[in-house]
């Protein structure tokens, strides 16, 4: 965290950025190695460009945040404390005063917390400092991949719990069920988002929500499923086919397939992000498929499931080794149903390696 | 939906405001009676004092909204497009110009959307539609009630699986999956937080994680734990001893008890909402604890788990037949652990109604 911190406070000289306001949890986990939410309550980090950094954050949580190894300042404040006193305060204790450039997450802080931020000064240009985050955050460490590693050993095991829970009859949320409490037991604390599994025409809606559908002969069955672990995530979607499986679903799938292990070979440093879904793209707009595929390739992943970058075809950012993301393109026939295949990727040195290991091959359950 | 439209766009009216924009996921729900949650994509709900709303949401998931009974206009957007231009394009096709009062969510919009909505318009004035939309959400109907009813009894089946559970050497985490598979079996979709087993001296921790502690004899164990259940959440915490009880243990229980019956007692129309918390507070300070407790006595529930208005000993707002909140005394031993006892508390006309019907009296579970 010590090297984040530098980091982060270097490029605030560099841009003289005379105060920083770090609000969200993931970019305060990122760097000061405690993971919270304090839902509505504040929790931030202030962070100079020479002065040490200020933790805020309920009074409940000081313990946890030292035991994680955090040896700078802490406000703990009461529920009856206004922090922003505290942290003003605190500022002038520490004699920093002549704010005249501030930071913010633009995309997350409220108006009205940047409004009790900008209040503790006089007239202040107002930088967002997001796009600095997400480069930081976007290369991952060797410790970062190693727990990403297990996220996605994870989520391949959440797949097979649901492969292995399939029987006619059975509901999509009971399958969810099993899955979940398997990753449970195995200290899963959080899954990344609501999990979803999906039975035959349901798998159709890009963002169905699993219910009370019963599993049946030739259904599709979709699993989208992912877990929080040790503050980072994983995301894989994989489709399978139920007893049996009709031509026209087999062409979807493998075409689906077709799209996704493209997209995969041209993963490499260097590569336009955009090609990433162009490539996919174009492999199901030519099989005729283009407009039951609305979403982009993917996205970014780390402590947070869907994190910088966003991959559409637009993005002209370049992949770097110790990039990580999902692939995930998906045809969706609203009366046949939908297949989604989807990968979380690590950028190598000369190419890339899936953190998920599920066979992306077509499977008929029996 | 409709009435709830016609009320917000009366207050428009009212307070002058030429343009709304609603971008919580739960006011949206509120208004619009769809409920999604997009991620970092928009979404969003233009209203006006006149004009019919704008619905904004990422394009897959404008058959969701349709079929949810949205009549008005929506705008789906692709990722690939700019959400703004396509508000823009919409309000000058509906011939809405000359904005001179914008209202938005001072604490949810982020400083950037703030920016993209601004940036719609020339020089405006900026008003907070928070307080009038929690205002509105404070006091529930009959449809929600009956949700809420819903939601806190399969809390309290929550709270009867994880005693069922309990066994010598069963870990926090095997008790929190147990649970949470029950609660999905019956269909729960998602837990309205991060469910909480404790065992021992971790109940000592307010804002404790469960993990691999193992259950032994003489340890308090505290859930805590709620669904979301059709859109509306609940919120129970119940703690209890295991095999033994020590004298000290059950003093500190008993205070708890008698504190949150002191604040369920003085619940009923009039009652200044401060006061639930001081005279919880009275009693376990004056018993010598007060130390020991060191968070708000509750905090209103209904869409959100933790919603206005916050129930801390400062508020003067007052209790109004149809308000739904929990009230949460605890008492927090780092060594001896904690004991937390929650209820989920509907106004009536005279009086008050616990949601949560779970026995409150001390339990040696054996």
């Amino acid at each position: 965290m010590e090297h984040r911190l530098d980091k982060f406070a270097h490029y605030l000289r560099n841009k003289q950025i005379d105060a920083a306001f770090i609000n969200s949890t993931e970019n305060f986990f990122y760097l000061t190695g405690f993971q919270t939410d304090p839902h509505e309550r504040l929790l931030g980090l202030v962070v100079f460009p020479e002065a040490d950094p200020i933790a805020v954050l309920p009074g409940m949580e000081e313990g946890q945040i030292r035991e994680a190894g955090w040896t700078y300042e802490v406000i703990g404040y009461a529920d009856h404390e206004d922090p922003w006193d505290l942290i003003n305060q605190s500022m002038k204790k520490k004699g920093i005063g002549d704010i005249q450039t501030a930071g913010i997450e633009k995309q997350v802080l409220s108006y009205g917390r940047s409004e009790s931020f900008f209040g503790l000064f006089n007239d202040i240009t107002v930088v967002d400092i997001e796009p600095q985050l997400n480069e930081m955050r976007v290369v991952k460490d060797a410790e970062e991949i190693a727990i990403m590693r297990e996220a996605a050993e994870l989520a391949d095991y959440g797949v097979k719990v649901g492969v292995e829970t399939l029987q006619e009859g059975i509901t999509e949320m009971e399958v969810l069920a099993a899955i979940e409490y398997e990753l449970k037991k195995k200290g899963v604390a959080e899954m990344s988002f609501s999990t979803m599994v999906l039975f035959g025409e349901k798998s159709g809606q890009p963002h169905g929500n699993p219910g009370d559908r019963k599993l049946k002969a030739g259904d599709f069955v979709l699993f989208d499923l992912g877990v929080v672990w040790k503050g980072y995530t994983s995301d894989i979607t994989r489709t399978f086919a139920y007893q049996s499986v009709s031509e026209e679903q087999e062409k979807i799938y493998k075409k689906v397939q077709e799209a996704l292990e493209a997209s995969l070979s041209i993963s490499k440093p260097g590569t336009r992000i955009g090609d990433l879904d162009q490539t996919a793209r174009d492999i199901i707009t030519k099989a005729g498929y283009g407009k039951l595929f609305p979403h982009r390739i993917g996205h970014g992943l780390g402590i947070n499931v869907h994190e910088f970058p966003s991959m559409s075809h637009l993005n002209d950012g370049v992949l770097r080794e110790g990039m990580t993301y999902t692939i995930e393109p998906g045809i969706y026939d609203p009366d046949l149903g939908g297949v989604r295949l989807e990968d979380d990727v690590l950028v190598t040195k000369d190419g890339y390696e899936t953190l998920t290991k599920t066979s992306r091959d077509l499977r008929v359950i029996q």
